[in-house]
């Protein structure tokens, strides 16, 4: 299979013809990553990609990423590196140059002062250099252009996020399965195990911290681990995922970046559970499968959460569901399309996004029921499938 | 001791004032450690602090952190949550119109349009919302003020520094006296084991990763330890340390971020080193001893790289030292100020950087020595004091 890359990025450079602007401008992020391929953290060096609208993609870099940065298959790059002795904003000048826009340096008469779409992550420091080298351009978000590319997730990036799913769901399974077992293992030592598991079936590092909420700990959707021990008749919420290398041929010079598992389910250690819990179980449930089954091309986001929010709504919890039903994944374990009340936008194939209505007891506990859905041309594939109930193998 | 957060903040006001600026807006970052000791990473929520130039500070969180920032230990901060419900936008338009800011939502024709500083590190999107809420608004950096503040350690951050650089010293000692037990290690596992005595003698865990250059792999000065393994005669080039934690009475209230290590040794395994290496090390050495011997206050930054640089030169080995002299560190490995040739900063006293010049030389060995050293009223305080020489104890 071809790296992607090409294809993507004339894809933004469409994407910038038709919103009018003249460049992208990307930081070390997930974009610069779905662009290329390239991962590393921000910092203060400056690492730039640069995609005109009309032109050759560029990147200028520290000069010790020279050997990295050579080997992305990306053959119409240019590649610029600055050593310490170099002032890298003249650099960056140079690229603005060569793309013959409007600058300080070269105010051009018979131009418009350009559009410039900058990183939705990139720091203050370097949208004020940009800023400072472009007084009279026109600035937006990168966003505007890579997000609606990055929303729908092609072939490889829905596989790795398959793959993703399946080893969250045998790690799901595997903890089920201990069932009356898992009595007396503080949350910590669950979360820590869930995490060597994870890694034992192949995945890369938790996609976030592990969360085992025990008893009424429960009720905080994003409790930290910590030392209560699961006792018998505990209601325990796992939500757990690992990233998995997206590549296509296992060499560094096809990475492709790391997709997120996301799952949730809620079991009963023992077989008492709680006053009122199988009823909020039930609901729970019944929410996440009616939410589930609403998706398909042309429904909006909100209308996905609604469908959720009705049936705990009509079960009398309303007030105790007190977080939005999903969120997007792909680079980011949180990104577009939220699953919000308040969310127009329509789904279309190939979007990839959390199912996870919950409800919530102070005091008591709670339960949140969770899996990934992919968008397809006329509903939705699940990439979690294990039990939903709250029963344990033992 | 006081916690120093109220200290902090009414300095950041003096110099709002100070540089007619009305507020700076911090976004999850080292400025926000700095001025509350809160430690979070950068998401996609918002989650601000304001320190407006009159009035009292405010900060903005998803309700998740009502816990953790409720107890922070300053007393004057107005606290907003938001839940998945609300639009955080409508919170941060709330705490402007409270500082009686001129806005979109409610210009005032009897003020001047506000300069607001934003954090140096914040993402775009944030820095586009409060333009857009602020469209006549001045944008500059929050580090206009911050950093000069940040620069000066107080003697709680020395005291943090002197504890990092010390667990680095017993580790740097404990590798030394290994000396020819390390042949047959390779780099990845010296690093490794480099990694588990910081962890052994103290550091919460390395403040950058850790370098073992054997060999060759020294003329990198940013190598990734490998699978080499050492070999009889290898120069190795060691660079590490760990974080460690400023606390003021151990409790997650009295947090006040962590601060590193960072040193290097180039010590020779097994007693015949390669050709020049002799020569090469002690000329290193004594750019390292006679740019630290120039630290004082009123120096330039650039007068110590240079300090540094002329003695390389004059060995001949000038354009084999590709790097600066040295960066600062604090809540940051990398920070002001930065000790390079075209700096013209003057020392202050409380001022901590290293001191690190090396000899690259491409396909056979590298040698760098480096130190932290605070500014102190009338010279410099080493924060690393083990042996610079080449030789092991065995």
């Amino acid at each position: 299979m071809e790296p992607p890359f090409e294809r993507r990025i004339a894809a933004c450079k469409r994407r910038l013809a038709a919103e009018g602007a003249d460049l992208a401008v990307c930081f070390p992020s997930p974009n610069l990553t779905y662009l290329t391929g390239f991962e590393e953290s921000p910092s203060e060096r400056h690492l730039l990609l640069f995609i005109p609208r009309d032109g050759d993609p560029a990147v200028i870099a520290p000069a010790m990423y020279e050997g990295q940065l050579s080997e992305l298959p990306i053959p119409i790059l240019q590649r610029r590196f600055w050593t310490d002795s170099d002032d890298p904003l003249e650099t960056v000048a140079a690229v603005l140059e060569g793309y013959s826009l409007e600058t300080r340096a070269s105010p051009r008469a018979d131009r418009e002062p350009p559009t410039v779409l900058v990183d939705d992550r990139m720091w203050a420091t370097f949208t004020q250099d940009l800023r400072e080298l472009c007084p009279d351009a026109t600035f937006g978000l990168a966003g505007t252009v890579l997000e609606p590319l990055r929303i729908r997730k092609d072939d490889v990036e829905l596989e790795t996020l398959r793959r993703a799913g399946a080893i969250a769901d045998r790690v799901a399974l595997e903890i089920r399965e201990r069932g009356t077992n898992l009595i007396g293992t503080t949350e910590a030592e669950l979360a820590t195990e869930i995490d060597r598991l994870l890694a034992a079936e192949g995945g890369e590092e938790p996609a976030f911290e592990t969360i085992v909420a025990a008893g009424p700990n429960g009720a905080q959707p994003h409790h930290h681990s910590g030392s209560r021990e699961i006792q018998n008749g505990d209601p325990v919420v796992l939500d757990f995922g690992a990233f998995v290398a997206a590549d296509l041929e296992g060499s560094a010079a096809t990475a492709m970046g790391r997709y997120p598992g996301d799952q949730t389910r809620t079991i009963v250690v023992g077989d008492e559970p709680p006053a009122a819990y199988e009823r909020v179980h039930e609901t729970v449930r019944e929410a996440q499968a009616a939410a589930v089954e609403a998706v398909e091309p042309g429904v909006t986001a909100g209308a996905i959460d609604r469908a959720a929010r009705s049936v705990i709504e009509d079960a009398g919890y309303g007030d105790a569901f007190v977080h939005r039903t999903g969120h997007g994944v792909g680079l980011e374990v949180h990104e577009p399309p939220y699953i919000a009340a308040d969310n127009d936008r329509e789904l279309e194939p190939g979007m990839v996004f959390s199912v996870e209505p919950g409800i919530y007891l102070e005091g008591r506990f709670g339960v949140r029921i969770e899996d990934l859905v992919a968008v397809t041309e006329d509903g939705a594939e699940r990439l979690n499938d294990t039990p939903r109930g709250w029963t344990t193998g033992q």
